[in-house]
C-alpha cells in the first residue's frame, strides 16, 4: 500500500467517525447517520478529484466505502454501549484534517501543479469534507467558529510539505511530519485556546 | 424515448415542481421560483454526471431546461390560481427520488461500477437535488428530518436494482419496481409515520 | 489579455473583495477571511468550469490566487485603517455579478451550447459564488432575498448577450453593454427598491 492510499483510507476512516459522531448528536437515524458519515469521509477528496479531473477515488474502489461503512457501525455501537467520546469529534476531525490536507497536496503535487495550488488543493481537500457535514447538520461550520486555527492548521502543514527542500528530507517523511504538525496545530488550538487575531469591522451604514 | 431519457425527464419535471412549491412558501420572485426549480431539478443528476465523468444531462439538450420552466410556470399558476396542493410538495418530493435515485443507478451500471457503488451513485442522484433545495431555502434538509425514510427509501430501491437477478426480471421491470418501492415507502413514512430507530448520545463533555 | 481573462481576474478582484467584507462582518480571523474571500472568488467559474469540463481556471494559473490574496489583504487593511465601505459589499457583489455571468456565458457560447444553455451557465456561473460565500456565511444568499433583483439581473444581461445580433455590433461590445446592464439592475434594485411581484402561497395543509 502507498502512503498516499493509507493516507486516504484512514482519512476516510476517521471522517467516518467523526460524521457519525456528528449526526448522532443530531439524534438522526442509522441511514442518516451513515449519509453523513459517508459525506463527510468522501467530501473533501471527491472535490479535489473534480477540481484535477480525476475518477473521484472512491467509485472505481469500493473499499472506501466498505471501510466507511464499519467505521460508521463501530461508532453507533461504541457509542451506544460504551461511554460517549470525550472530545471524540473534535480529535477525529483533526485527524482527517490532517491526513486530507497532505493526501490532497501528494495528488496535485503529481499533476504538476504550481506550489500555491498545491497548498489551496491540500487545504481544500482538507477543510471541505467537515464544511459539508458542519452545513448538512445545520451548525456554522467548524473551520469558520472562532479560535480554531482550522484551515490555518492545513495552510501551515501543507506549505511545510510543499517548502521542504528533497535534499533534507524524502516526500514521505515531510507528508509524515506535515500531518504531525497539522494535528498538533489543531489540537493546541482547540486544548490551550490558541488564536488569530481578529479584525472588528463597524456594521453600521452597510447595505444590505 | 428510451427508459433512462424519460426516468431524467420525469424525474426533472417532479423535482421542478417540488423546487417551485418550496420556493413559493419562501415567497420567493418568480426568478427566484425557477432558480430553485432548476437547481432541484438538475442537481442530482449534475453530480451523478460530475462523478462519472459524463456531460451533465442538461447542456447539451435543453429539452430539459424547456421542461422545468414549464413545470415552474404551470406551478405557479395552478398555486395562484388553483387551490394549493395539499401535501404537494412532498409528493412530487417522493416521485423525484424515485425516477433520480433509479436513473443515477442505471447510469453507474452501465459505467460497469461495483454494486456497492451503484447503489451509493443512484442514492446521490436521489437525495441531493432535494438537499440542495433545502440549503438555499434555508430549511434543514428533508433527508435529515427525523422519521423521514428519506435515504433509506433510495437505498432499498436501489439495492433492489442491483440485486434482481436478471434471469427473473429484465431491468426495465426492475428499475420500474425499485420506483415503486422507493416512493412507496417514501409516502408510507409520511402519512404513517414508519420510522427507524434513533440512537442518543450523551452530549455532555463534548468539545467545541 | 484578452476579454475574457480581464473580466476573470476582475470579477475574481471584486468577489475577493465581497466575500472578505461578509467574513469581516462575521469576525472571521485572517485566514477565515481569506477562505471566504478564495471561496467567493473562485466558485462560479469553478462550478462552470466543472460543468464544461475544462480544467477550473485557477488551477494553471497562480495569477488568480495572487489576485484574491492581495485582494483580501488591500480590503482588511482599508476597513482596519479607513472608514467601512458604505454599501461596499453590495456593490462589489454587483460588478462580480455582471463580469461573472458574462464571462460564463462567453465560455458556454464558445463550447458551441445552445443558446439557452449559455444564458443558464452564464446565470450559474454569476451568482454561485455568492451563495456559498452567503450559505458559508450562515446567511439566507442574497440571490434569495426579497427584491434584489439578483438572478433577475444576471439573466437579463446574459439574454442580451446571447440575443444581440452579430450585424449590429461585435460580441466584446455586446459583453460590454451587458455587463453594464446587469450592474445597472442590481444597483437600481438595491438604491430604488425595484421588485418582482411576489405570489403568496396559502401554507396550512402542508405536509412536512
Amino acid at each position: 500500500m502507498t502512503l498516499l492510499r493509507f493516507l486516504d483510507v484512514a482519512g476516510v476512516a476517521v471522517f467516518a467517525i467523526s460524521g457519525a459522531l456528528a449526526a448522532m448528536r443530531k439524534r438522526l437515524d442509522p441511514i442518516g447517520i451513515l449519509v453523513i458519515a459517508t459525506v463527510t469521509a468522501t467530501g473533501g477528496g471527491t472535490l479535489r478529484d473534480l477540481l484535477i479531473d480525476r475518477q473521484p477515488f472512491w467509485v472505481t474502489d469500493p473499499t472506501y466505502l466498505a471501510v466507511i461503512i464499519a467505521s460508521a457501525i463501530v461508532t453507533i455501537i461504541y457509542v451506544r454501549f460504551g461511554s460517549p467520546p470525550d472530545r471524540g469529534l473534535s480529535i477525529a476531525d483533526a485527524m482527517g484534517l490532517g491526513l486530507f490536507t497532505i493526501s490532497g497536496a501528494k495528488i496535485a503535487e503529481q499533476s504538476q501543479l504550481a506550489g500555491l495550488i498545491v497548498v489551496v488543493m491540500g487545504t481544500i481537500t482538507g477543510i471541505f469534507g467537515g464544511i459539508i457535514r458542519d452545513v448538512l447538520c445545520a451548525e456554522v461550520p467548524m473551520v469558520f467558529r472562532k479560535n480554531t486555527l482550522y484551515a490555518t492548521a492545513a495552510m501551515i502543514g501543507a506549505s511545510i510539505y510543499v517548502l521542504m527542500p528533497a535534499q533534507i528530507m524524502d516526500r514521505n517523511s515531510a507528508a509524515t511530519i506535515a500531518i504531525a504538525v497539522i494535528i498538533g496545530i489543531r489540537l493546541a488550538a482547540i486544548y490551550w485556546g490558541i488564536t488569530l487575531p481578529v479584525f472588528p469591522v463597524d456594521q453600521s451604514g452597510e447595505g444590505k
